[in-house]
């Protein structure tokens, strides 16, 4: 069946072994299309138990006592990561911290374990934070910051890499794009940077939660992602912190806190790290944040990581199947890789006016992409939320929108969306 | 009447100007006396309410278009610690990342400003985060770590710090001390500084929220606290950093984040930080943190912080006198200044048992205190949630406790409170 008959997505959706869990996720407005997923996952139904829980009886009824448990939180959680969505041993991942933070501890660590190195590497389309994280420590330590260029559609290319790699601490990539959503190939960039002596360090945010990770296969010897696009841990949940166990006595993070000291509460003179990745940890962990990531890991693992990557390939696939036919003829091209098992879960459209149709179709339409300047709109169907029909709708509302050019008659705000 | 006859209390307590707003508190068990409201602040329920909208309303009906609002609150939650709470000017703090982080990157912005210093110093009684961060720091610039013997009752020593603040390039003390809970004299320990061409970072993590601060008055360069004490904004809340208008322009924190970037969502190539204290942010704030001290904050300016100053130094006095009268007897020592003008709103008793002691009040009295090793029962009264009867009622239970000897057949646990 034609994938423009609304029919085919039904049947998609009638076969759908994940179609059970869609109930999870709390959907207020079901008419509202959302198709946002890789910037906030939606909240779920246990998400919304377990912080009710959170708030009343541990933090109202137990007070501080609740930290018994608490304190628990930032490995135990960390491992549910590693076991059910990074391919990471116990005792490799912890929670805490912002991405933006993590990586400055990851990428200092392995600046300080290659004292003989004289630059750091990264790619032109590695999210910006990653980029001014580098940019800053390089100019702190005295380092050339070298930023290759990708190709804004198939992702970081090998053979420009290879020849920045000469001298370099650290090669510092995202798993998937967060524009065009192409998927690096981490084992094989990994064996590159190691051949020139350089550690790497993956940014795991637009990956985690939609496929299946492998950091103990590819060899990568740190990583770092955030939680609140498809592990629905919830806005501004902290992100985590990977490290290869082989490398955890010799990769120092430079915040010394509280949180990594060895017999915590001893409060004893002098630093003394934790031999483990409790090292990585630095103040108070942010509650909420770590008890709705636990329930997040909970609903993917129940999900299987396999079947949210088929699902994902196929939503995706359906939303090229859906613009090749509908949209080129109204000047959008598809801006991510063709081949799903090139991408992540979201594609990106290029059009002129992307930016106006994307406040249009949340204004008029009742649709909510993703815009990224200047000229991409983005569309992340987090398979765990998402029926076909959802994207099939959407898309047909968004080609209705632009061919009767109602995005030109929306005054454009100020989109910020993280 | 006497202190030790509870009606003393009763009357302290139908005489309190703050009464009326003890109903904010949640108290789930009536018979628990929760004087730990110095580690843990109590859930309220301005702030319940605003978390299940945040809940509901912000995340499980807005989406990601909630971010719309969320992106002000690191600023505005800022702006009004400044002014209710910190005796700080607009655009002086931003909310975002925990104590140690904001530790961090406050202690290297004055290390990078300093490039002639030689040193950083801190005093043996500040907190143990606060010691482990500045030595990490210190061992990476090559720098001292100067750690001045602080009295473990009165606090920092104005002589010896003097002696140690050649060629440093920052002094971070407390402004009220974790275990004394002394209080420090800002301006003049700034001053001192100042003279040696210091900067100083004050930590307020024990004193926000107790008392008036004045960050404008005492000439303070930099500071850091945390938010999840007296300001109630929940477990693992984000802390807050304050940098002097005058001072922005030169101090570079190190973590150059996409938070801090001029017109953020351009993601434009090379870092431009904000000319303001948004350069001091990093990533994506925790959002149900950063309401939850809005909330603290609203909640604390309408009791008005003048009159939770003055209840706090009512309810340590209450204690001070109560444990001269009762405890004294059973071997415990006051170990905060007698002075209530000399101290926060917490007071320290010293007793060779006071872990076992700890133990067995939560354990069997229904009291809930705070020990720090080795031999420090904490008692911290917040003003805004403790009635004078039940510090009465709480000091009571436990002369009984130590007279009966309890505590002796109690078996201790390894306690972990933050």
């Amino acid at each position: 069946m034609d994938a423009t008959d609304r029919r085919h997505a039904e049947a998609l959706d009638a076969a759908d072994p994940l179609a059970p869990l869609l109930a999870e996720s709390i959907v207020v407005e079901p008419d509202l299309l959302y198709l946002d997923g890789n910037s906030l996952g939606r909240l779920t139904h246990r998400v919304r138990r377990r912080l009710l829980q959170t708030i009343d009886e541990e933090w109202g009824r137990g007070l501080v006592r609740s930290w018994e448990d608490w304190i628990e939180l930032p490995v135990r959680v960390g491992d549910a990561l590693a076991e059910h969505l990074l391919g990471a041993r116990p005792g490799e991942v912890v929670v805490g911290d912002a991405t933006t933070v993590n990586l400055y501890k990851a990428a200092s660590a392995a600046i300080a374990a290659r004292p003989d190195a004289n630059a750091v590497v990264t790619d032109d389309d590695n999210f910006p934070t990653d980029r001014y994280v580098l940019e800053g420590l390089a100019a702190r330590h005295g380092l050339d910051y070298r930023e290759v260029a990708s190709d804004p559609i198939s992702g970081p290319d090998p053979d420009r890499l290879a020849a920045a790699l000469d001298g370099a601490a650290v090669l510092c990539l995202s798993h998937v794009a967060y524009r065009s959503g192409a998927l690096a190939d981490m084992a094989g960039l990994t064996g590159l940077a190691h051949d020139h002596g350089a550690l790497t360090l993956w940014d795991l945010s637009h990956a985690v939660g939609a496929m299946p990770i492998d950091l103990t296969g590819s060899g990568a010897d740190l990583a770092v992602g955030c939680t609140y696009k498809y592990v629905n841990g919830g806005p501004g949940a902290p992100a985590f912190t990977y490290v290869r166990h082989e490398l955890q006595a010799e990769l120092r993070q430079p915040i010394w806190g509280w949180f990594g000291q060895q017999d915590q509460f001893a409060m004893g003179a002098g630093y003394r790290p934790e031999p483990d990745m409790r090292a990585w940890l630095t103040g108070s962990p942010t509650i909420f944040g770590l008890v709705g990531i636990e329930e997040g890991v909970a609903l993917l693992a129940e999900a299987g990581i396999e079947r949210l990557r088929t699902k994902g390939m196929a939503l995706t696939s359906l939303i090229v199947e859906l613009a090749d036919a509908w949209l080129a003829p109204l000047g959008f091209t598809v801006a991510s890789p063709r081949d799903p098992q090139q991408r992540g879960s979201h594609i990106a459209l290029a059009h002129p006016d992307a930016g106006f149709v994307a406040q249009a179709l949340i204004d008029a339409a009742g649709v909510i992409p993703d815009f990224r300047g200047p000229d991409r709109l983005r569309l992340g169907p987090a398979p765990i939320a998402t029926r076909y029909v959802d994207v099939w709708d959407a898309l047909d509302r968004l080609r209705r929108l632009v061919a009767d050019g109602t995005h030109r008659r929306i005054a454009p705000r100020d989109r910020r969306v993280t």
